[in-house]
């Protein structure tokens, strides 16, 4: 079974993975596109029909996957339905109530993908600046940006934070971002931190020559979260950190499209892994961290990387990093950021694996280095020259001593 | 391997399922004690270590579950760790990207309970109404309430509108909700449709004699739900439906605890299904549609129920249940409404199963009667009426003639 409509202008669709072992997909199909728009159909009266067909839901494609003898669990359906945007208000709230409210807890079914309208699209002005304006405000267009996290952030006073925050910017390093589980607290309250970190960052530029964009998370209750973006941006912030799936994409498509917040905002995954991991339940990596940030607004979305502990499979971060620069949707792309398990080691490889949109980032592989935090950093900057050099990390080393240490520490990994 | 300590008091808790087949789970757990909060333990200095003990994440225990000669996948062990809550905020979003920020996307780990310490469950009114109050509103006090839902909402204009609301009305059910998919709409606009609603909702009363609370959809972007509710409530609204998990806790929670928005609010388990049903990944219901739901303030929370389609045993519907009334929780209780595939021959079941605490939903089990919705409506309060009395279904439909075409329709389910 595989037919393909072209979905009616003026629709979003949206495409699901349907496991079931029995079931006629083409019924269930139908049951989606009438049950989530009009409710009831074939019963409907032939005048009532002209009048509804407008918000009927549409079956786009089936695409079956059965296998001859498949076991049990095998089988399943990639099934595409375009909603009429009649239905929905413009807002990513609506539209995944819409696509997958009821229905995400309708058996074993995914969300694997949504392509709203350009009328809905319409509607998001999307990244403010996007991957080129946060080149453009660092001025590095020719290479991976580098981000570093703090080490150790609860129970940390200022003096401390500014001299974490310091060693990592005396390293080289682009952006800095807060650990995403730091709140509004004592001992480094929002204001004072990005004083302090603002403050550290033009300290370390005397000596780099470097601009650096500082990422405070962004906390507290949904109603005062413009209110504290305003406070940061008068004591010196240039970033925000976000944990957009902590409070819902609509909230960062409101800060995203506010004016007054002039800066780059990262969106942190923090959460994500509640929803993305499971192949019968949940939204697909690529479109909750990737086409669904960058709508929402966001000017880099963390996700996790290859090359750690956490479960994402190399092909899916490609695809998130393909939803977050695919240059089909009208809005500036989101820089990818993928995170955890990065050391100096890696560098040639992520540049293999995400090209240049990427930014680099590590939290232990610059605060482990032998030599400290800045030393780290310089590692880093070090493996992302001899990568670009189309130089030997190994050989490179050579003539380098942070790098050096790092892969006597961490190694080089080629694959 | 099964120690128990008693958490510090000042913690809050929260309990995962972690699988692994091979790894140590004291060492696991102790990661992620240390991992969330301070970041680094043993390698500090004692002086640092004296300073930052406060911080410190602690595991209370460990549950291995690993059997001789388990397969492939099935080991596992529930690990609760107390995080110190100096670490973070009063708020949800900063609670849940404490506990499961990161850790969501570390392998196969669900999040099974949080239990939040009392210093942290003060800052949260929770639901303004609850159970009780709900009850105390309608005056009805003695048995389940009923709840039905519009059958179709979307493309219909406000006339037809009033006559769905007016019939569901005249069956005497208690509680008349919108369909979570319906947003706003040139057709049905919130403030018209409440008008209407509500002027239906009199107009039956004279007929029925009894009271019923509409809860119209709240929707729209973040900072205007608030707006919203009030525009809505000057034209009369006395109840609110809202897709929690579309907008985050927080907003749930925010407009909760605001006094101007004196009504109750039911929250729509939209969007569950990404996160609840997954054995190795997500959140479980009983706390996503349960403790946090409540925490958050809705007066009302529906969430599958066991008899329909969706995916959700029984027993951990009536975990969700007990989540929702539970009286260790210094809140309301929250009105526990199982929801789908409701008709009147699974009353006497549906009592048995929830007790007196609970809302009988019905959408297809009130429209799809024989002689209409207001027969539908009669025939689920005969249903209750014999439930209550202990009279068999089948008996009182002798002299009920809504009952006998419902039953003729639907049958009676003993189990
Ligand atoms: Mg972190
Ligand atoms: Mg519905």
């Amino acid at each position: 079974m595989n037919d393909n409509k072209k979905p009616n202008p003026g629709c979003s669709t949206a495409t699901y993975r349907l496991f079931d072992d029995k079931a006629d997909f083409a019924k269930k199909a139908e049951g989606i596109a009438v049950g989530l728009t009009v409710g009831s159909w074939t019963e409907l009266p032939e005048v009532a029909k002209l009048k509804m067909e407008k918000y009927l839901g549409q079956v786009v494609s089936i695409k079956a996957h059965e296998p001859e003898g498949a076991a049990a669990g095998e089988r399943y359906a990639d099934i595409t339905i375009a909603y009429p945007d009649l239905n929905f208000s413009r807002d990513i709230p609506a539209l995944l109530v819409t696509t997958f409210g009821k229905l995400s807890m309708d058996g074993r079914i995914k969300l694997l993908d949504l392509t709203p309208s350009s009328d809905f699209l319409s509607a998001f002005p999307g990244p403010k600046l996007g991957m080129s304006g946060v080149r453009e405000q660092l001025g590095v267009t020719d290479r991976p940006l580098l981000m570093s996290i703090f080490k150790s952030v609860i129970g940390y006073d200022l003096p401390n934070l500014r001299e974490q925050f310091l060693q990592q910017a005396l390293g080289g390093v682009d952006l800095i971002k807060d650990d995403e589980i730091l709140f509004e607290n004592p001992l480094t309250p929002l204001e004072r931190r990005v004083e302090t970190c603002i403050a550290a960052a033009r300290e370390a530029e005397q000596t780099t020559g470097q601009k650096l964009i500082y990422f405070t998370n962004l906390t507290g209750p949904t109603s005062k979260l413009r209110e504290n973006a305003l406070r940061a941006i008068d004591a010196g912030a240039n970033g925000f950190l976000f944990n957009v799936l902590a409070y819902g994409y609509d909230a960062l498509a409101e800060l995203a499209a506010d004016r007054a917040i002039n800066v780059p905002i990262a969106a942190h995954p923090a959460l994500a892994g509640a929803s993305y991991p499971s192949p019968h339940h949940g939204i697909a990596a690529p479109l909750l961290l990737g086409k669904l940030t960058r709508i929402a607004g966001a000017d880099l979305s963390l996700f996790p990387s290859p090359y750690g502990s956490v479960v994402m499979p190399k092909e899916e971060n490609l695809a998130v990093q393909a939803a977050l620069i695919d240059p089909s949707l009208p809005l500036k792309a989101s820089f990818p950021v993928p995170s955890a398990g990065i050391h100096p080691g890696l560098v040639p490889l992520i540049m293999r694996d995400f090209g240049e949109a990427v930014v680099v980032n590590a939290g232990g592989g610059v605060h482990g280095h032998a030599q400290g935090a800045a030393a780290g950093g310089r590692a880093f900057r070090q493996a992302i020259d001899a990568a670009k050099a189309g130089i030997g990390l190994a050989d490179y080393a050579k003539e380098h001593e942070e790098l050096r240490l790092a892969i006597e520490r961490w190694g080089v990994r080629e694959a």
